[in-house]
């Protein structure tokens, strides 16, 4: 193994740890990937606590068709159920990292696209904006969100049709309503940065929509 | 003692230091339980400040009865109030490890009880529901809410009930109203993640309910 | 110095580092006293960041008159304004550790007091007021709130007269409307007690008055 | 380099990882620069995670215009945007240290002063006022809001008209709408104060807003 993915490796813990400081991956929820050797993808564990997974538990996959290349010595770990999507945001948008919230925020800005009927959270007014690769704080931002489904393998048909919708070519977040949602980056610095960008969009749009008769 | 019951000893305490950061023990409030060899619970001393228990703090109970099978060497330690309530689950459900949680999110779910005047919480459209053992996101989760009463050990009698109604068959989760809840697993894991799971879950029904304009 | 003072100092400086933590006494507000050798207490200094206060920069005062009997080494330390204050309730109550807190739910929670035109908080239906030394969960618990005034030296009077105001002989805080709240306890580790046991109910009547319609 | 300066990068480094805990450095927004040797500023990179800046990464700049004195090793590294805000506050106020602030606090009080069409956020009743040098807790403080622009350094020419604005000559803070906050201190440790009161200060005026039907 290379010392870029031991690194990677020991950052991944290190962020799950973060991560499940803020409520996005408690209750052995959410999940993330990052870069391994030879262009697999490490992948964390299924139904363990995250932020108690070790940098030797990371299944190496395929993003090519979400096959194990590698799996840790603990015979008793599977591959968490993100691999499908993982692959998938890899294989469309390049994505070498993607970090899956279980965040509160999440779930409640995915809520506003109920009550709006409508099929994104439309984000503006707001410098954060231009912590999202390419955006500027001038732009309206388009985060689709896609329907729950029973297993998250199923996700997949949903998501591919909303990567391949130019009203969200700009967006690195998918919400998953009463879910979640999946963040990525280029690596693993920038899908830490979009996480920490996109939770606080979330939290702010919901803010803005409760005292929404604040805003003229 | 077996290496097995320090292990277990240092993780009750580990886990209390992680809920007090989350307001959920705080106050000497809340306490937990968790396997003790020879088939007892290992359980909390009352009145202590439960982010500060030592390991060799713990009392076994007998959950068959209650009974005090061995005492921590501090002779001004007795154990905690919870014990007929964690010995009554331990004996209906198995559960070999409880949680005691005093977190305000608990009490307010209960408020909704009281609202809508029913003896339960009900919890749907959630993708953390499968964060509880047998659950899906299709089903909708009931969890009994009782009413507090003056000492703690006075409600066996409405938690027999609950625990004994067909409608909380699924639940790891009893609500006391004005209180917290009591949350359990076949382990102190399960515990854990059910401890968290719920407290996500509580969060978003109040979440929810507030924005229930938003919900159509 | 006595090893009992010695370990006071130590807990006093790692309380104030938790209750920074939970934003109690941010932006050098807020402070807390122990009891020093012979009778004294230990007085946090003014103006200082309280989280990085040093074991060795407490004052000991007289509760008497709150006469400076010892001061740190450093001499630019000035002793905090709760002099009078902690003094006071050393004598009526015979505190002997009282915390001042500048939290936003104390603040919040004397704004109610305020809506009510009443001179008190009322807290009712919480397990939480076992917390407090004295009260059953069946107590409905009146902690007295005092108006602001322009120097902290000048609320003497006004607590004075809720001190000795029976409707308040259970309480165990005194809420300052726009400022936050005294919180003692008879050592140290009862003050923690009665501080995270006031914050919970503060946090929690304000919650459950946003909340009103919910409760009949 | 000084031992003092030494001292002021650590401090820095630190005080970036406490303002991330809480939230207002998140996602690489944010920053914060404190005095040089020799006069200059020490001013954060750009686009770097703030809470992982590491005390040799600081550029050197000179406060009369903004130019680069010295710069960190690492030449990847460029230097913040924050450079002519900081320097421009440091000029007019003789600020020796600011902090750039992206909580959702500063953002939603900025919209209070929409809401209200004016351009500040009025502060009063609040005893932490006392926390801000050389105001009482009787004062009516108003912090000026400016509006956002696409880049960051194109905020100089508002920001010349607010500090030049005898409404706000006793303010250390000056909001950004839809962005954050400039917070700023003779030193460190009054910047640090500033910052701990001026978030409280927003976060109380927006709970208050909330309530406003509480307030008569």
């Amino acid at each position: 193994m290379s010392r870029d993915e031991e690194t990677t490796r020991e950052l991944l813990v290190e962020l799950l740890g973060v991560f499940y400081g803020k409520g996005w991956v408690s209750g052995t929820g959410g999940g993330i990937c990052g870069p391994a050797d030879g262009g697999g993808l490490l992948l964390a564990p299924t139904g363990v606590h995250k932020e108690r997974i070790q940098p030797d538990e990371f299944f190496t996959i395929d993003p090519a068709d979400g096959r194990v290349l590698a799996s840790p010595d603990d015979a008793s770990l599977r591959p968490s159920e993100c691999n499908a999507i993982f692959s998938m945001t890899a294989r469309e948008r390049g994505a070498r990292s993607v970090v899956h919230s279980h965040a509160l925020s999440a779930v409640l800005a995915g809520d506003l696209a109920r009550v709006g009927d409508v099929d994104h959270v439309a984000i503006r007014d707001l410098e954060m904006l231009k912590g999202v690769r390419g955006l500027t704080n001038r732009d309206t931002h388009l985060v689709p969100v896609i329907r729950n489904t029973p297993r998250e393998s199923e996700l997949t048909e949903q998501l591919a049709r909303v990567l391949d919708d130019p009203r969200f070519a700009s967006s690195f977040a998918v919400v998953v309503a009463d879910h979640g949602a999946y963040i990525w980056g280029d690596d693993v610095w920038e899908a830490k940065r979009h996480t920490e960008v996109y939770h606080f969009l979330f939290e702010a749009v919901v803010a803005r929509r409760d005292r929404q008769k604040e805003r003229t």
